[in-house]
C-alpha cells in the first residue's frame, strides 16, 4: 500500500470507518487500528475527555457508544502529509447532534492515532462571522431597550430575578475564557472573582513578572492579541488585556467577590451556593459550577519544625508581592522551582542577600532554547506556513498523552545537548538539576505535576555568578530563631524565609467551599497518574478531573495556563450548553457516579 | 494587444514605467497613460495626497519630483483581473526612503487610473508581526523597570518634562486611531479630549443612535472586531470598544481637556498650545497639531427671525440627547437629514408628536439596499474572496473622486429601481427625494457636503404611516411664540424647536482655537470643489485640507466615518513621522505657503 498517495491512503482508511461506523460493525472498526492505537475523544462518542488505548479500549468504547452517537460524514479535509512513514490527514465528521472534526495517522494502512473532537452542537452554532448577530432591527420602536439598557438590565436581575445557568467560582484568565465561551454559546452565566477588577490575579502578582510563554501561545478566543503585542507580555498588561476583554465580551463578573460555600441538591439538581458580595450575602441556584480558581488549589504549606521560634518573616509566595521591604535583609527562599527562582530574582533586584534552599532536582530550560525547538508550532514561522493557533491547539491535541514522553525525550536530548554548556556551569554552583524521572523535561512535568520546572528568564546567570547563592541536597531539620538549620548541621542566617513550595490539589478548594466528602468524592485535580513522585498510579490517559464530567454532577473543574484555558473551555462550555439545552449526554468512562 | 495575458500586459506595462522613471524619462512615462488618465499619488511622489489628472497634470507632477523621489523596485503582485476591458493589477514599488503598493487599471495597453501609496517608512518600519517587539529583556536587572513603571512615569512626565511631538485635538474615533499609529511609529504623542472617558463622543448622543455602517466597514486598525460583533454597533458598546483599544493600544490621553488656544512660532517651528485639563492651565509646546475634532466644525444655527419670541425650547441637535421630557409634547424638527431623521425617531419613541420640517429634498437609502449593493466589497462575502479591510480600503483609494460619480450613478439607477414603491410611498407622504444634482447619491453627498442623505434605519416607514409628520416645499417665515410660521401663511404649533441644521466646517474650530487669520489662511475642509450647491469650485480633486499638509505648517487634519479615519490615519502618521526623523518632504501642489 505504501506506493499509493497519502491523501488516498488517508481517504481511503477514513472511508472504511466511516462504513464500519454506520454499519455498525465494531469489529471492522477495531480491525482498521494498529493494535498498539490510540484513540483521543473530545466529547464526540464518550460525552467526556479520553483516551482509549488499544483495540480492547477502542471497541469496549464503540460498544458503549457507537448506537446513541451514530457517526457519519466522515469527509477527508486538505491534503494529507507524510512524516517517517505515518501519514496525518485531517478530516471532518458529525453526529447525530454534533459537527466534528480530527486527525488521524497511519502506519502501514492502519491507524496508529486517532483524535476526534467536537466543534459545534447542530442547532446551537455561535454567532459569529456570516452568522454574526445583526445587532439591532432597523425599525422605529417606542419599547425599544437600547444595548446599554439591555446590559444594565442584564446585571440588574442576575442572581436576583434571573439566576444563571452555570456559575463561574474564580475570575482569572481560565474563568474569563469559559465565560466568554458560554456567553456566545448563550448559556447564561456570572463569573465571580475576590479581587477589585478583572486582570488583577495578574497584576497582584510580584513586580517583575513577565509571562513565560510566547504571545503566539497566549492568545484568547475570539479576539487573539494584536500583531504589534509584545512577544512577553508583562503581568499589568496582561491585566489590562483581561479586563478590556471582560468588557468587550459582555461578561457578567462580580468583583470583590468570594464563594462562601456551595451544596448541591440532588434531587432538584441544583446548586445552592452563597456569596459575599462586598460584604453582602447572596444566595445563588446555579444548575452548574465550574472551578476555575487557579490551576492549582490552596497554597501548600510544608512543614518547618521550630517555625514558631524563628523571629524574622515567614511568608509563602502566595503572599509575596514586592521585594523593596527586603532590601539589604538576608532572605531564604525554600523551593527551587518557577516561583522559587522568581521571586528569588524579584529579592535580589530589590538588593536582597538571597539563597535558595532546592529541595529537590529543577528541570530548567532556558527561554530562548524553549522558544526555538518547543514553541515550534506557536510561532510567526508557524502562522506563515498556514498554522493559526487553533490548528496548532488541534495539533498538540492530537498526541495522547501516553505518546507526549517519547517526544519530549528526543527534544530534550536536542536541548541538553544544545545548552550543555550551560547546564554544566549551573550545576557547577551547586544546583541540581533533572528532566525527571524518565528524563522527560518540563512539559511531562506539567501534566504530572504542575511543579519542580523553571524556564529560565534570568535567575540562572544569577546562580552561576554567586549573585543568588544555592543550598542544595541537604534537608531542613529546622527553623532557629536566626535562620535555617540544616540536617548536615550548618545554619543559613535569615531575616525572613519565604516558601515557594507551590499549591495544592484544586479539589483542596473544593473541600473548603462544598465538602471535604464531596472533595475526597471527586478525588485530586491535574496529574496524569504517571506513577512518578507526586503523580501515583495508576495511569489515567488523561489529566485527571480537568475540563470534564466528575464523579459529583454539575461540578466542573477549568483551569491552566492561558494556552489550556483558551483551548478547553470550549470544550467545557459546549459539556455545559448540551445539557442546558437537554441534549443526551451520555458519559462514557464517568469517574465512580 | 488584447489577445495577451492580462497579466503579462500588467507586467509589461509596468516594466515600462519603471524603466522610464528610472531613466528619468519623463516624455516616456507620460506616455504610457491614455490621454483621459488620473494619478492618484498618497505620499510617494507627492508628499501630499494628490490626484493629477491628464497627461499633462501626471508630466508636471513627475518633473518636480522624479529626481528626489527617486522611485524603483517596480513589482507586479498576484494576478490581473480584467472587467469590461479594463485590466487591473495590484504592485509595489520603492522610493528613495519608502515602500509603497498601488493598482494600476489599463485600457489597451496604456493607463487608465494609477494609483500609489506609502506603505512605510524605510528604515522605521512598524514593529509587528515577526518584527514585534520582545516586551523585556530575559535578564535579572537591579535598575529594572517595569512596564506597569514606565507607562506610569510616561503619563507623568508627558506635557511636562517631556513634550509631545504632536498634539491630537479631539479624542474620538479619529483622534484615537491617529494616535495609535503614531504611537505604532514611535511618534510620541498626545491626545486631548473633553469629555470624561474615551469612547464618550458615542456614548454622550441620543439614546438609539446604533451605527449606520455595518460591521465590516467600522474596524480599527490593530485589533478588528472580533468574530462575534454585531453588524450595526449601538453606540453604547462603540464607546466601550474606543475605551478598551485606547487603552490596550497604550494611547497617551487627557480625558476632561479643552484646548483653550494655539499660536505657532514660524521662527522655531513650534506650537504653543495652551490646554484647560480638569480645570488646570497647562501649556504645551508640540511640533505638531492635529486637528480631530470630529469630521465637522461647530453646530451651524441657521437664522430663524422671531427666535426670541419662541415660548418654547429651542435646541441644536448637538445639544439633544434624549427625548424623555418631550413626551407628550410637539415637537418641531428642522433638518432632514440624517440628525433630523434619527432625532425625529428618538423622540417618537419617547412618546412626542413629531413633526419634520425639510428645507431642501433629501438622499435616502434603505440600509438594507446599502449593505446589498453598496458594501460589496465591505462584508463576510468579500472576506471569503480575500478582500480583506485594508484591500478594500485600497481598492476604494484607487477610484480618483473625479471618477466615482459615474460608478455612483449607475449604482443609484439600481437604487431606484429596486427601491421604486418605497420611494413612491415615501413622496407619496409628503417628503421631498433627490440623489443630488447629478443623481449620484449619497456618497458623492457625503464627500462634496458630508449633508443632506439619510440611511433609512427606521424614520421612512414613520414618515410613510404619518407617525412622523413632514413640512416640506415651504420656507420658514419667522418663529412664533407658539410655533413656526410658514411663508405660505400656514402655522406649526411647536412646544420644542430641534434645530438638525449640520455642522460648520472644520476650520471655524480653527479660528476659535489659533486665529480667524490662520483659519482663513487654510479655508475651509471637506468638500471636493465639484460645483454644486454647498461645495463651490474650483475643482480640487481631493478632498480639501482633509489628512495632508495645509496652508498653515505643522497644523493637519483628520477625521472622517470610521473607515475614512482608519485608512488615512496611516498617511497622516507617515507624514508626521517623516518629519520627525528629519526625512525630506517636498510637498508637491501644496497650498498656499
Amino acid at each position: 500500500m505504501l506506493d499509493i498517495a497519502p491523501s488516498q491512503q488517508a481517504a481511503t482508511w477514513l472511508g472504511s470507518l466511516g462504513r464500519a461506523l454506520e454499519a455498525g460493525d465494531v469489529d471492522a472498526a477495531t480491525n482498521l487500528f494498529v493494535e498498539d492505537c490510540y484513540w483521543r475523544d473530545l466529547l464526540t462518542f464518550t460525552w467526556n475527555i479520553k483516551t482509549m488505548e488499544g483495540q480492547a479500549a477502542i471497541r469496549e468504547m464503540l460498544e458503549a457508544t457507537l448506537a446513541t452517537a451514530k457517526p457519519s460524514h466522515w469527509h477527508f479535509a486538505g491534503e494529507a502529509s507524510t512524516d517517517e512513514g505515518i501519514i496525518e490527514a485531517w478530516f471532518t465528521f458529525e453526529t447525530i447532534v454534533a459537527r466534528g472534526e480530527g486527525i488521524l495517522r497511519l502506519q502501514d494502512g492502519r491507524c496508529r492515532t486517532l483524535f476526534t473532537a467536537m466543534s459545534e452542537l447542530k442547532g446551537f452554532e455561535e454567532q459569529k462571522g456570516p452568522a454574526r448577530p445583526l445587532g439591532i432591527r432597523h425599525k422605529a420602536d417606542p419599547d425599544r431597550e437600547t444595548w446599554a439598557e439591555a446590559r444594565a438590565r442584564e446585571a440588574r436581575d442576575l442572581g436576583v430575578k434571573q439566576q444563571p445557568y452555570c456559575l463561574v467560582i474564580g475570575g482569572g484568565q481560565a474563568g474569563i475564557m469559559l465565560g466568554a465561551r458560554l456567553r456566545q454559546l448563550g448559556v447564561p452565566s456570572l463569573i465571580i472573582e475576590k479581587n477589585a477588577r478583572p486582570g488583577d490575579s495578574w497584576r497582584n502578582r510580584y513586580r517583575s513578572l513577565v509571562l513565560h510563554d510566547p504571545v503566539w501561545y497566549d492568545h484568547l478566543p475570539y479576539i487573539p492579541f494584536p500583531e504589534n503585542w509584545p512577544v512577553f507580555t508583562p503581568k499589568d498588561k496582561m491585566g489590562d488585556w483581561l479586563e478590556m476583554y471582560t468588557r468587550v465580551m459582555e461578561l457578567n463578573y462580580w468583583v470583590a467577590t468570594k464563594c462562601v460555600s456551595a451544596s448541591y441538591d440532588e434531587a432538584e439538581n441544583v446548586w445552592t451556593v452563597v456569596v459575599d458580595r462586598v460584604g453582602q450575602r447572596i444566595t445563588l441556584k446555579p444548575k452548574h459550577i465550574v472551578f476555575a480558581t487557579g490551576a492549582y488549589g490552596p497554597p501548600r504549606q510544608i512543614a518547618l519544625p521550630g517555625a514558631e521560634t524563628f523571629k524574622g518573616e515567614l511568608l509563602h509566595s502566595s503572599q509575596y508581592s514586592s521585594g523593596e521591604k527586603f532590601r539589604g535583609k538576608k532572605v531564604a527562599v525554600i523551593g527551587a522551582a518557577s516561583s522559587g527562582h522568581d521571586v528569588s530574582v524579584d529579592l535580589w533586584e530589590s538588593g536582597a542577600e538571597v539563597t535558595m534552599v532546592q529541595r529537590s532536582p529543577t528541570t530548567v530550560v532556558k527561554s530562548d532554547t524553549l522558544m526555538e525547538v518547543g514553541f515550534e508550532i506557536f510561532s510567526e514561522k508557524a502562522l506563515a506556513r498556514g498554522i493559526s493557533t487553533d490548528k496548532a491547539d488541534m495539533i498538540v491535541a492530537s498526541t495522547p498523552f501516553a505518546l507526549v514522553p517519547k517526544g519530549q525525550r528526543a527534544l530534550y536530548d536536542v536541548i541538553r545537548a544544545r545548552d550543555a554548556a550551560f547546564y554544566d556551569r549551573l550545576r557547577g554552583a551547586g544546583f541540581a538539576i533533572d528532566f525527571g524521572e524518565d528524563e522527560t523535561g518540563l512539559l511531562m512535568k506539567a501534566y504530572r505535576t504542575g511543579s519542580g520546572f523553571y524556564i529560565d528568564v534570568g535567575a540562572c546567570e544569577l546562580i552561576i555568578n554567586g549573585e543568588i547563592g544555592v543550598r542544595s541536597g541537604v534537608g531542613i531539620k529546622s527553623l532557629t530563631p536566626s535562620g535555617i538549620l540544616f540536617e548536615d548541621g550548618t545554619e543559613l542566617a535569615a531575616d525572613a524565609i519565604i516558601s515557594c513550595t507551590g499549591y495544592q490539589s484544586m479539589n483542596e478548594t473544593v473541600a473548603g467551599i462544598v465538602s471535604r466528602e464531596v472533595a475526597d468524592k471527586v478525588g485530586p485535580c491535574w496529574g496524569l497518574g504517571s506513577g512518578v513522585k507526586g503523580d501515583p498510579g495508576p495511569w489515567q490517559g488523561e489529566l485527571r478531573n480537568m475540563w470534564k464530567p466528575t464523579a459529583q454532577e454539575a461540578l466542573w473543574f477549568h483551569g491552566g495556563n492561558l494556552a489550556l484555558s483558551r483551548f478547553y473551555s470550549k470544550y467545557v462550555a459546549l459539556q455545559i450548553k448540551a445539557r442546558m439545552e437537554g441534549i443526551a449526554t451520555p458519559v462514557y468512562g464517568a469517574p465512580g457516579r
